[in-house]
């Protein structure tokens, strides 16, 4: 039992979870740097067999550096999510712990790419990669269908028009991170190249200039 | 000497404990997934080795979910109670901070589960994990019971129902946890299956419908 | 420049301070859990074994342990200091961040122990710990002493006698975690023991009765 | 879309802006640790080996602390700046982003340091070392710049003295690191001393005394 009653304020209780999940994006985003390896010389140490190594190693860095954009992107979005909301319950709470267990599980299909993206295994992992964030978009869905499905836990005045805008814009990431997903097999770099590119799509899509 | 006389203010005491409360537990529940190591694969590389591999480690990933689920209904749990309670004393203190503490444990036998599930010696790995939820609940009824008992640390309107609706609440967790520690040794699945369905029933009794 | 002028609020900046050490105070404390490492058994797997292996890692529980609650009754401590304060200065802040770096390095010196307790070496690893608790006491020493020197930060009407106290209560360290740091040459058992105390001491003083 | 017209406070927006980023610094300067790896001793275990193997991981300590100390003080001066800042727009938001993208990624060039230092191939660890730092102190220009330019994100009565001061102790950190890049070649030590002291430059830029 939520004893708003005891509290008389439910904005708190949001609160309470914007804060806990801001700890767990937080958390999430600098582990990242854990798939980050540095490498290990053989003797004799020269500095052209360091750089190679390093230059090597581009798929933790392009791993690292789509999974950090794509988590703070996730958190930008999380955040403007709950801007609108000002109570919570049950169902929503488990739909944000089930988007919180998916964006902890980020750092292993990254380091699935950090490893294997110039094998011929690629495909599996940008499979798994951008199937994780096809399940992601899916959770955001959930989520937001459960806020605004009766107008249950929103704000008094949050305007029609925006309810759509963002129902659609949600709604528009499973079908592009499906592609990224069915591109996988067949070519991982353009796979890998559009879950790249769909951050600066949310980026752009939750920044809207102001009216 | 806890100088609430220059404060003014036990409300703001207890909402430290909570943030670095929120904080450990955050943490806690993100560091879960280094219990989840990539496969490394020996040459040649083939997407069927890779897959496979991947779906041998079922137990590490069961071991995750549970202990995030596990985790994230604990904390909901402790937010639960603390919304009840005004003001901290020192014993107070000290329970939760071994509540804390057997939290930041929980990855130890999760990685236990997530390495031996499968093998003989699942029994000792089971036994460990239910053993410290079992332990853990113990931790909750000793916080609970300091903070209830003659009304100590409690707000003044909490109602006598809500107290003895939780405390038994708090109590059945004993029991459940020492079935699925008992289980460990005659059948280590049945005990698993246990710990994964005891978190629902967590995530029921601590989100009753609104009166 | 702190420009205060600007905010109207010294309050708000030492806010800010005791967030930022909350956060590394929780992220320190969570981190622990990686010194206790789950022991790899070799064919044949047997739970006799796994038990022995983990029991022969008591070391590491203890110190998982001792780190655990030193830790939580420094950021205790810390918190006890900061509600007297309210705002900061350069060296204030200064002696604050040596604080937090001493306090980031608790997992090097507990590992050590975790991995040498009962080793021959176990003497120097005792030293190392002792001499860390006893560098992280000066540094609250110090912390303190450019706060009440002059009564430079301290609230408007923080008593006297809680000053000399707290002065006396925080000078007790050094000798103490000194002590455990010359008998761990002679004698590492005992070196443990007062370490494993000595957080007992420091509860006790922060948490006086209220008058 | 940032719907402040729902919320009816800018403030508010930059508040989880700061606790986010102070979450990512407060981590990013707690995982350091993990550079600083506990020797492993032979057989035979003798205090002397111990203590021989602990003294010769000094770059992994002086990596630590030079690190840490730098963080520390990127997240003071995030802090003031962002106390003249009331309101944030898209590309404030990704400038901001990019900076705790490089932040997380500290970690990395500071184990290149630990490894490194003291082998031939210190200088490209160095100069990768102070590269990094290099490009943080121009976000933290284009940060500031998006914020100042037209007067844009400021709050409304922030002195043009102060502005300017700002903007050249922003400035000043791009040739300094540059410094340090370019000796990184010619004497790895110099660079790394560069970088040793530059931290305590923009201590003291940061805390000049109050008027």
């Amino acid at each position: 039992m939520i004893e708003e009653r005891h509290e008389g304020s439910d904005e708190k209780e949001t609160g309470r979870i914007e804060a806990f999940s801001d700890g767990v994006f937080a958390v999430a985003i600098t582990l990242l740097i854990f798939n980050v390896q540095v490498p290990i010389l053989d003797n004799p140490y020269t500095s052209e067999h360091l750089v190679r190594l390093l230059v090597l190693r581009w798929p933790s860095y392009l791993a690292f550096f789509i999974s950090f954009a794509t988590i703070l992107i996730m958190w930008i979005s999380h955040h403007n999510m709950f801007k609108l909301i000002y109570k919570s319950d049950m169902l929503f709470l488990l739909a944000n712990g089930f988007l919180l267990l998916l964006v902890t599980f980020v750092p292993f299909p990254t380091q699935l790419i950090a490893i294997y993206l110039t094998t011929p295994v690629a495909g599996v992992a940008c499979a798994i990669y951008a199937g994780l964030f096809t399940i992601i978009n899916l959770a955001y869905n959930l989520l937001w269908w459960r806020a605004v499905s009766r107008h249950r836990l929103l704000k008094a005045h949050v305007p029609p028009a925006l309810i759509r805008t963002r129902s659609r814009n949600y709604l528009l990431g499973v079908p592009c991170y499906l592609l990224a997903l069915l591109f996988a097999f067949w070519n991982p770099a353009v796979s890998m190249g559009i879950c790249s590119i769909l951050w600066l799509f949310w980026a752009i899509t939750n920044f809207e200039p102001r009216a």
